[in-house]
């Protein structure tokens, strides 16, 4: 099955862009995705084209209009119905692992790009699009969040990475960091891999790096920590342990 | 002043690519900001111009050498003394809006783009690094996350956005997220723009403004929220407001 993702923009020359280049644009190649930007202009009605007007209250900067991008958005369900309908935007709900893999396992995503000072918000009770956030800063428009979200849900498609490399031990995929990694040369500048993991002792390995993986996201991420360990205690597996360590 | 990018990457390709486009294009033109991608490889020393090695103590995927990285780091230091150095790893410290204006109102940055499982923490430990996260997701490699992290430093560049968009109101700018924004048609759909925001009352709109943005974060965004919420009551102007509100 092909991933297919519909861009809505005002900048469709963006897309692929980075994405023609390395793991994508070898999977792009492969026909694993493929990708359709649209131009939001294209659904304006007024000679200029226009997408977007003055904030209603005032204020700095243009809004984009709801009725332009609610004609671009009911084109693409029309055309991918049945699928996901994402917005870039800072008000979004924060981007996670799980949700990547999610979109990476159905048929693929429309994704809305938006710009200027944000969106009319009736856009969003009128139509089921979900506002995604790829993280807390402010961004020149939707665009650049879209090739993040493209970039890490094409990387999870059937045969891109390779059996080698599942994902499944990587940073968030547990609801930790990654533990930290060492390769060749064995010394450098004075500093030496970890006694441990020239051992050979795979069990011991193994431990080491859940207690890495655990002590780096305690002392850097207090936030994802706590998340995790109130998710061990709420689940029966987690609620035995505790009992057992007792 | 130009803000001025070097980027440690085995695609400089990559760059500046999607920033050639809309307003960082526009800066990159004028001479805002320069993107100076420099190969990775090029530092590598044996004819196969390896920059990666298998992970000690096994396991999938390949790891970054820290003595090719570390001459490559050393040169771009060498260029730019003083100027931060960051790593895009999902191991890294999230990115804020609060970031993002201490790196905008710098000279520049130096940005090391990972890739594969990983980077020899060595490196980290070595040389006088910001390991930076875009979000809790994984993207194929550190390249998408450095376009991110430019893209919200350059609409920052004196000048870029223009006197009319300060990016004070936007979201995270005060720890919260920005209100919802209403344009043209008045009515669409039979959904009406919000009474307030066409009373022309000013004092009003922005009462109703801070209100949505106080019910949106704590809605959508609980952990915003609460540190939001943890700062103000911290701040001796809250601890006020707090006695006064009693």
């Amino acid at each position: 099955m092909t991933f297919a993702a519909t861009i809505l923009t005002l900048y469709p020359e963006m897309f692929p862009g980075p994405l023609e280049l390395s793991l994508a644009g070898r999977a792009l190649g492969e026909g694993k995705w493929v990708c359709d930007p649209v131009q939001i202009r294209d659904f304006a009605t007024d000679k200029h084209r226009s997408v977007d007007d003055t904030p209603a209250g005032g204020g700095a900067g243009m809004v984009m209009r709801a009725d332009v991008l609610a004609r671009a958005v009911d084109h693409a369900m029309d055309r991918q119905p049945g699928v996901p309908v994402l917005a870039m935007t800072p008000r979004g709900r924060p981007l996670t692992q799980a949700r990547v893999r999610d979109l990476a396992a159905g048929p693929g995503a429309i994704i809305l790009c938006g710009r200027f000072e944000g969106i009319d918000e009736r856009l969003f009770e009128a139509r089921p699009i979900e506002p995604v956030s790829i993280g807390d800063y402010i961004l020149s428009g939707g665009e650049m969040a879209a090739l993040v979200l493209l970039d890490a849900c094409i990387r999870l498609l059937p045969g891109v990475m390779g059996a080698a490399s599942s994902g499944d031990e990587e940073s968030f995929e547990s609801g930790l960091l990654e533990y930290p990694h060492y390769t060749r040369p064995a010394e450098w500048e004075g500093r030496t891999i970890p006694e441990v993991l020239r051992s050979g002792d795979h069990a011991k390995i193994e431990a080491w790096r859940t207690a890495m993986a655990e002590t780096d996201t305690r002392l850097r991420r207090p936030d994802l920590w706590e998340r995790h360990e109130g998710a061990r205690v709420q689940s029966p597996s987690g609620a035995r342990q505790q009992k057992k360590e007792r």
